[in-house]
C-alpha cells in the first residue's frame, strides 16, 4: 500500500473520515428489519417510532455513522427509507449510509439527505453497475462495492479482487467516481458453515488493501452466525481484519464488547494516539454505576 | 510459507504439538514471581506452597502448557526451580516450559523433568547460544530464541528476522537441533509506551511466517502493560497475532475473556474443525452457576 486512503462522508453537521491511519469506522447496522419481525411489521403499518430508540442505542454505543435499511417485503421501500432518512436526520447528526437493493429507494433517499452519503451497496454486475453508480455522482455519494457479479459470489479472494478493481475501474472511468469514493466490502461469510471462510475473507482484505488501497467494510455480524458467544466471536474477528487491512464495519454498537475489540484494535494499530481515546473511554466506563 | 512446522513436547503423560494448523497454545503464565511480591518472599524462605493453587488456577482456565520461572533475587534458583518442576510434574500432566536466565537452573530443571520440555530462552548473543543449545540438545528439548543480540534489542522487523535466522541456523548447524524445535518469541512490548511496537511485533511475525515457517510465542501481557483494561487489548491483540502467524503466547489463563479469544481465534483461523471446541466450550461455561 502506498498512501491512506480517505473516505470522507457527511451530514450537515458532521463529518466522518475513513481510513487506515483513522480510527475504525463503527457503522450501527441496527436501523435494518431483516430479522426483526416486530419492526418489520411496524414499517410496513407505516410506524416508523421504533427508530428514534434504535438510534439513540446505537449512537450510545459508540456508532461513527448508522446503515439505514427498510427492507420490507411487499411495503414502499422508497416510501418509508425516506421517511427514516428525514427522520433520523432529526434525531442525530452522525452521518448515515443508505442501504437498499432497490435503485428507486436508494434514488429517494439520496434525494431527501443532506450531506454526502454513503451509498450501500453495488455490485460488479453490469446492470447494476450502471443503474446505481450515476445516482452515486450525481449526488456525490460515496459507495460499497460487493465483488460478486452475475455468476456467483466468488470463493476465490483473487477473483473478488479482480471484481473489486472492475467496480473501482468503472467507478473512475465511466463516472469519474474517484477511488476513495469506493469502499470495497471483502464479503464475510458465516464461520459455523465452512470454518475456512474467515481465512478467505481475511486473505481478499490483504490483497485489496496491497493492490487497490480503498478503504473496506462488511457486515460483520454474519461470521459468527448461527454460533454460540455470538461477540466474543466479533471480538476476535473484528481485530483480525482491522490487522490485515478492514477499516470500517456494519456492527451492532450495543454490544460494548464488540465495540471495545475494536477501539482496542484502534490502540494496537497506532490509530489511538498516546491512547487518549482508549483511556478516556475507561474512565467513561467506570464512572457508569 | 510452505508446510506447517509441528514443535512436539511432553510430559510424562501428554503430548502437545505446536503449529499453525493447530489450536493455539496457551502456555499459563503465574507461575513467576515477577511482579508478585509475596510470592517471591515465599519462595526465598523456600516455600513453594503456594505453586499449587496458581498451577490449579491455570489448568481450570485452559493452559496447554505452564511456563515455571523461579527467579528471585538472592535464592538458589536452580534448587528452586529444580523442586518447583518435581512438584508441578506430581499436580499437573501438561508439558513445562522451564524459563529462566540462569544456565544452572536450566541445566538442573532440565534433568529431573519427564519428558521433551521447552526452554525459555536463548538469544542471538554468541555466547548464550553455546552455552544454551548444547542444554537443549543434551536433553532433546526445544527452546525459545529471542531475536536480540549484545547490542540491542532490535526494533526492525527485518533486523528481528536476521537475528531469529541466526539461531536457527545455529541451532541445526552448530547443534543438530530441529528447525521445528527452535520457537521464535518475535518481542511484544507495551504499546503504551510506544502505540506504533505492536505494528513492529505482527509485521516481524508476518516476516518469521513467511521466511522461517517456524512456531512463535511470547509474553502476550506485555502488550496491555501500564494501560486500563488489560484484558481486554490481550482479546483484541492475540487474534491479530494469531492472524499474522503466531501459534503460542505465554498468558495469564485466569483470564477467560483472554482464553476465550484464543479459542474464537482457532475458529476463525479454522482450527477447531466444525467449531466443535467452541460450542463445547460454550456448552460447559453456560452450565457453570
Amino acid at each position: 500500500m502506498t498512501r491512506a486512503v480517505h473516505t470522507t462522508l457527511r451530514s450537515r453537521g458532521t463529518e466522518v473520515v475513513i481510513g487506515p491511519d483513522r480510527p475504525f469506522c463503527v457503522i450501527g447496522e441496527r436501523l435494518n428489519p431483516t430479522g426483526r419481525k416486530r419492526f418489520a411489521e411496524m414499517l410496513r403499518a407505516g410506524d416508523l417510532s421504533r427508530i428514534e430508540r434504535d438510534v439513540a442505542e446505537q449512537v450510545a454505543g459508540g456508532a461513527t455513522m448508522l446503515d439505514v435499511n427498510m427492507g420490507v417485503p411487499l411495503a414502499d421501500e422508497a416510501e418509508l427509507l425516506t421517511r427514516a432518512v428525514q427522520m433520523i436526520q432529526g434525531l442525530t447528526t452522525l452521518p448515515l449510509c443508505v442501504d437498499s437493493s432497490v435503485v428507486e429507494a436508494l434514488e429517494a433517499a439520496l434525494a431527501v439527505y443532506e450531506g454526502k452519503a454513503l451509498v450501500n451497496s453495488v455490485t460488479a454486475e453490469d446492470e447494476r453497475l450502471h443503474q446505481i453508480l450515476p445516482l452515486v455522482k450525481r449526488h456525490g455519494a460515496a459507495v460499497v462495492g460487493l465483488p460478486n457479479d452475475e455468476d456467483e459470489i466468488p470463493e476465490d479472494p483473487r477473483r473478488r479482487l479482480e471484481l473489486a478493481r472492475k467496480i473501482v475501474d468503472v467507478a473512475a472511468g465511466t463516472y469519474g467516481i474517484p477511488v476513495e469514493d469506493v469502499v470495497i466490502d471483502p464479503l464475510a461469510m458465516p464461520v459455523g458453515a465452512d470454518t475456512s471462510l474467515t481465512g478467505r475473507t481475511l486473505e481478499t482484505i490483504a490483497l485489496i488493501r496491497e493492490e487497490l488501497g480503498v478503504n473496506m467494510t462488511l457486515g460483520a455480524s454474519n461470521v459468527s452466525f448461527g454460533m454460540p458467544d455470538r461477540h466474543t466471536i466479533g471480538s476476535a474477528f473484528l481485530p483480525m481484519a482491522m490487522a490485515y487491512g478492514l477499516t470500517s464495519a456494519i456492527m451492532d454498537a450495543r454490544a460494548p464488547q464488540v465495540v471495545q475489540a475494536v477501539r482496542a484494535g484502534d490502540l494496537l494499530l497506532g490509530n489511538d494516539p498516546w491512547g487518549g481515546a482508549w483511556i478516556s473511554a475507561y474512565r467513561s466506563r467506570s464512572r457508569t454505576p
